[in-house]
């Protein structure tokens, strides 16, 4: 480690609403296995049986607080609420954690304003506006630029520039939704035309999704050192991949079809105020050229890595039946990446581009350093070449239909609560036969 | 020709708006160079001084008609509009024609619901979804492809695939708009390591850009037949482009920053049925491959190329201040398009990819057969090689501050009245100077 590696966790920022030995009278909130204790608070939408509009609400224990029913806020617009300053959010964060602490005040208004998780349809965090996909797996770079390019596995520019593409929003689809295996275009190396039919390669993509808080003006980056200020939190996002319709589509402009059938974005947005104890040092191997001034982390900032610890299963169809909850695929870490949250919103705005509360980022795939730790199937399988076989005997290269992949995240911390980011789940279904018209 | 040949002009389709003989009580539409007969009537927003709501407005002569003032509609949200049914929308023009025709018993409600163009100021014509920008014109990809890769100028996937990607929404500024020269990574070729810097391969592109109307669920690809009853009409559209950021950037996923600091879009989007009367054969050249099944075109289909002439002019500052209007750079048609507007819809959702109303697709710089019809300056100069001189003595490899760029397109057709797209317009602006915080 060097240059960066100088700002080591734990980042400031920490305050009364970190404190490990507060307890909530939630009752579900204070158990050691909660994802979502009082200190973690991570911000949603959901929405009662029978009333079509969204609600904002905080996750505490197995309950969901409505924070407009609880007159925390006025509104149940969350772009409106990311837009707030971050030191409005943070005295939001506060409030939220005193009235849901034991022995507050407030506990009979906040009480009548929970419902049970379980009862409630959980939807997107927010109105999405554009989405970006980033590649910030250095590990994950190399592993598909081995498959693709054994000579070249990482492009010049990969330490250089934290690549990133354009993605679709209006195919993001909260966690629980199914999606149809996609049909396209395909060709097989020795084929002297490409076919068309329903994908045979289709992948996850373990991912963490960056929410943006507050716009910038177009034509005003953000600075490294402001970079953060812009960021609402993260969340969990599993961006789907058909592999063989990439393979065949995405030169010279990259991925299209292949990733725009959907993509899973989890409900819970995890603040970067809940993530302050889970900051991890952060810096780039010996050798590895130093990142140009912009992207150039100041002096004692806090920027860098978070230590989140990520885990992809998989629950096949027969799995299902079974009760079977799933065999665990892979385990990796945030601390790995190559990029940070604040490199990423720094890289985008610095030509001027204008980001919107509401946009999303996805970091790309976290792989993690060893093989066993491939955020996709296609480096699990080695692109499809060497199967493997799950707990129950069936053997997966790529996803079946019916099979449910399912995201999640945890920070641990000795002294600290564990905090967790819920799940993103979403199943595969057959693909639809294309009626004679469409064909 | 061959294959979808057989689809010639003229559409079907052509009814009593598209008569030529007809004349408006406004007289600034009677006139022959005007863009905006009463056979026109393109949708666009507009808002008065003082009000920051926009309105729908269509443009007729040098006036734009407030069509909610009018009582022709009742809400002033464009994306409400465009979602209405094919046959509405149709009904929606039949009215507005009637009663800007001589005659009309509408004339004084009409009237009073008149503005002039210049008195108010236009806008983006709708909240812009998600954008996908298209690669259609094969004499633009292939003059690109031999700068980049001399040997293999167009890859094995183009006559297939109608290339596309996802660009940025949020950076799409409405005609008239200036914007800063973007900074950002470029690497010379030989130079051990990138710099950073203000661009200096800045570069327009001339394209149509496609607004979708009527939004398909998620899952549900939209066939050939259906295609252009989900579209809303064309406008003009100029994609931006960082020619020296893209080199070093785009590997392996695609253009980012070299695209999304600001694309402008004109205000006025002529609809399909206004370009009924324009429609062109359609075909591939002899010994091309026939489109797959969900790209072909149903027998008889009105389907097809329309013939749209397209213009590039170069307004310098020292033309500018000499009361120049600017240069001709360019001229070509958009029926020399290698894919059509119904199958860039079928292709983007034949995976189950959801558009909804506003979405924008760009068609990709449109670019004719002959080296003089390049839709953008890295055509144009030969990749900066071969700089031109302009009509004053200046001279152009890339654009320089202070450049206006404007685009025009029209259709014209003997025994019909010409149409045309208004112009969008561009300023390149200085670099901004990053600050000490940024850098």
């Amino acid at each position: 480690m060097k240059g960066q590696a100088m700002n080591t966790a734990p980042a400031p920022g920490l305050n009364d609403t970190h404190d490990p030995l507060l307890q909530s009278w939630v009752a579900s909130a204070n158990t050691p296995e909660t994802d979502f204790p009082l200190q973690n608070l991570p911000f949603g939408r959901f929405r009662l049986a029978g009333d079509p509009d969204w609600r904002i609400g905080v996750a505490i224990g197995d309950q969901v607080l409505d924070l407009r029913a609880a007159r925390v806020i006025d509104s149940n617009d969350m772009n409106r609420l990311m837009r707030l300053l971050p030191e409005v959010r943070r005295s939001l964060r506060q409030a939220i954690s005193a009235g849901l602490r034991v022995g507050s005040a407030q506990q009979d208004t906040f009480k009548a304003a929970l419902h049970a998780q379980s009862d409630v349809e959980l939807g997107l965090p927010c109105e999405i506006g554009d989405y970006t996909d980033f590649y910030t797996s250095v590990h994950h770079a190399t592993t598909i630029g081995k498959q693709l390019r054994p000579e070249n596995p990482l492009l010049p520019n990969y330490k250089w520039v934290p690549i990133g593409y354009h993605g679709r929003a209006s195919s993001i689809v909260p966690s629980g939704t199914g999606f149809h295996r996609p049909n396209g275009q395909t060709k097989a190396p020795d084929a002297e035309r490409p076919s068309f039919g329903p994908c045979r390669r289709l992948d996850y993509e373990l991912e963490l999704g960056v929410l943006i808080a507050r716009p910038n003006a177009l034509g005003q980056p953000i600075a490294m050192a402001d970079a953060e200020a812009h960021v609402f939190g993260l969340a969990l996002f599993n961006d789907w991949s058909a592999r063989d319709i990439q393979a065949w589509e995405y030169q010279p402009l990259g991925p299209f079809l292949s990733k725009n059938f959907a993509s899973t974005l989890s409900p819970w947005v995890v603040t970067l105020d809940a993530l302050a104890p889970f900051r991890a040092p952060f810096g780039r191997p010996e050798g590895d050229p130093e990142p140009l001034n912009y992207l150039a982390s100041p002096a004692n900032s806090s920027h860098g890595a978070i230590n989140i610890e990520l885990e992809v299963w998989l629950q096949t169809a027969r799995m299902c039946q079974a009760g079977h909850a799933g065999d665990k695929l892979s385990q990796s870490n945030y601390a790995d990446a190559y990029w940070s949250v604040a490199q990423l919103v720094a890289h985008h705005t610095v030509n001027g581009c204008n980001l919107r509360a509401g946009d999303l980022f996805g970091t790309g795939t976290l792989s993690g350093p060893n093989p066993e730790q491939g955020g996709s199937l296609m480096e699990l399988s080695s692109g499809g070449k060497r199967p493997f076989t799950l707990s129950n005997g069936e053997t997966r290269s790529y996803l079946e239909d019916g099979d449910t992949v399912i995201l999640r995240a945890y920070c641990v911390r000795e002294g600290y609560r564990r905090i967790g980011f819920g799940e993103c789940r979403g199943t595969v279904l057959p693909a639809r036969t294309l009626d004679q018209q469409t064909l």
